[in-house]
Parts: C-alpha cells; structure tokens; sequence
C-alpha cells in the first residue's frame, strides 16, 4: 500500500484536486490518500466548498507519493515558510511527486524542479513561470515526466498525468482500467496539448 | 444569478460531484452553489474525503438547477424517504436536472424520469435500470437531453454533460470558453460513447 499525500490550501482549484482523487484514490487496495493542509480547519476550495483537512502539515511529513494541486493562491502558498518547509521534505522523500497546473509553479518556488523539466498550465505561463527560474520549462505537453517528478498542464490535464503515474506505478494495464472504470477517455499521449496552441504558446 | 442545488450523500462518487462544480461553478457571476446533504455533518465521500455540506434537506428546498452525483451508495439514498422527498420537490421546482452515473439510477427511483429517455453508467447498466422501469433507458450515450432533464454516463461524462449544460443555460460558446479555461476536451457528441461498447451494451 502507498501512501499518498494531497497538498490541499484556501482556493485550491477543484477540478486539479479531486480528478487526480478519484483517478488514484480509486486504487483502493494499492494507494491510501491523506488530505494535508496548514492547520486542521476545514479548507475552502475555489469554488467554495469546505473540506476538512486528515492531518496538518505539523502532523504528517512523510509519504509515498505527493499530490500538489493548483489554483490561483497557491502562489500565495509559496511564500509561507511552514508550507514550503512541508513542500520540500516531503518531495524530497517521496518516491513519486504530482502537481497539476499552477502546483508546479508553487512546486518550482521551492527549487525542486530546478534543472528539470516541466510544465504548467498554459493560460497563465507566461505570467507565472519566471518563479522558477531554474526549470525547464515545456510550453507544450500535457504534462511532463523528468525522474520522480509528474507535472501537468492546467486543471483537466491532472486526471491525464493521474493515470500515467498510475500507469508507471502499477503498470499500463491498471491505468487503462481505471480509465474505463470512470469512464474516462485518457489521452495517453504527453505531447498532445491542443491548448498550447490556443493559448498562442507555440504554433499548431 | 441561478442557483444550484447540488446533492451530496455518504460515499457520493468524486468526480461525479467535483468535475460538474468545476464546470458548472466556474461561471462565478452567474451559477452559485450550495451543497445540500440530508444533515450537516461532514458527508464521506467514496474516497475517504470529508465534505461539509452547506445546508441540509429541511433548510433548502428550492434551486434553479439540480445536481445530483452517484456512486454505488446512491440507491440506498433512494430508499431515505426524506432525501427522496427534497428530490422529488427540488426537481419538480427546477429549470434544470442534471444527473451524473448511478445520480439517474437515484432520480429514476422518485418517478421524476418515468416516460422520459436517460442514460446512466455503462457497467453497471444492466444491474440497475430495473430501478427505474417507466424510464427510457439509453445503452449507447454520453449524455441524454430530454426536456429539462440532462441524465448522463458514468463518472467522467458528467464533464461532457455539464457542458453540454452550460451551453443549453448559457450558449454554446460560453461552454466552450470554460472547457478551454479548464484545459477539457469536450466531448461535444451526446451519443459519442465507447464505454457502451466496451461494456457489451452495444455493438461497435
């Protein structure tokens, strides 16, 4: 069984969150899921719902495998030290590490992702990924494998990467299942990414 | 501003629940959400996350628009005379009813889709319309439109449906500016179904 932690914060994007949740946590005899939050008060989502935290960042500092979700604060969450400080440890110890949209940025804030590939959501790139200076940055891919470390494109792009880390976890044919469980049209190609192009990131 | 009601129960399936909230939610100046369960304790969901729900069933009975999500525990919730009441009233009252997976299976239990074409996931198909026998029930289909009622597949085609929604509230390019914000390849046929054919519904 793998331990997998969820970075959840004020206004984490729902969609980042819970497709990546129901993609992995649905591997129930394989992955157990922890929610991880600053404090234990209940957590709002971006579009407002309340979610009560498993454990805070104080309590639980070590797992398998590390989920780090998007949103527009989790920029914020990158200058406060205790959440950084959790990032680090955390990441440096797990076996896997996942984020999904602005995560990788808030990932990239704590240097983990410096001299590595990786990718981010594509709306916001140009915006956000001068706060990681020193990553590699890859403008079109839906999400991005260097080592360890799984990165994925805006909000949807998370259940895509879900299922390749799922597929490098426990093999093609589990992912695959998972996908028809949920009835879920993977896009199993990384460099497919139609929104690169719509974002006028790169050209068709 | 419309407001929607979206129900939530002991086990209710992840993604059914958050992928329509991101899509749905998202159009913040014009759909407000209030996650309505049949008390105001933290709601479970299938993967061990706890929810707390906005209001209960005897604090809210009316929405412009209905939500209601599945998972194998929905059909339980179909024998809860008080849940099936606030059901039958909300959706009576409604403009629009969405269902997502065995969320058709739920609402097909209070009459409220007797007579009218639906669908509802694939792999558990055969074992559940017999819950709902005055309904129509369609093998091969993304989602169904019939009146005021949005009844769609498993899981992920709650995604595709609540589009598919959002158009129908909003217009087609609205919808399409959300699935472009979220990075979601919409699904746009309704009868665009391969799990139909992998479950054995239906030929290819």
């Amino acid at each position: 069984m793998k331990s997998l932690g969820v970075f959840i914060f004020p206004g984490v994007q729902t969609l980042d969150l819970f497709g990546p949740v129901e993609l992995l946590g649905g591997f129930f005899d394989r992955i157990s899921l922890t929610f991880v939050a600053a404090s234990l008060d209940p957590v709002v989502t971006r579009h407002g719902q309340r979610i009560l935290p498993d454990k805070s960042i104080f309590e639980a500092r070590s797992f398998d495998l590390l989920l780090v979700p998007g949103g527009d604060s989790a920029i914020e969450v990158g200058n406060n030290p205790d959440s950084v400080s959790w990032l680090e440890e955390v990441s440096d110890n797990a076996d896997l590490v996942m984020t999904v949209c602005t995560g990788s940025i808030l990932l990239a804030m704590t240097g983990r992702l410096d001299g590595r590939r990786a990718t981010t959501n594509k709306i916001d790139f140009r915006d956000t990924v001068h706060l990681g200076p020193q990553v590699h940055w890859v403008k079109k891919a839906r999400w991005v494998q260097d080592g360890k470390f799984f990165t994925s494109s805006g909000v949807s792009a998370g259940m895509d990467m879900s299922l390749a880390a799922a597929a490098h976890l426990f093999g093609d044919e589990q992912a695959e299942w998972m996908a028809d469980e949920t009835e879920y049209a993977w896009h199993k190609d990384p460099s497919w990414d139609p929104f690169a192009v719509k974002s006028g990131l790169v050209q068709e």
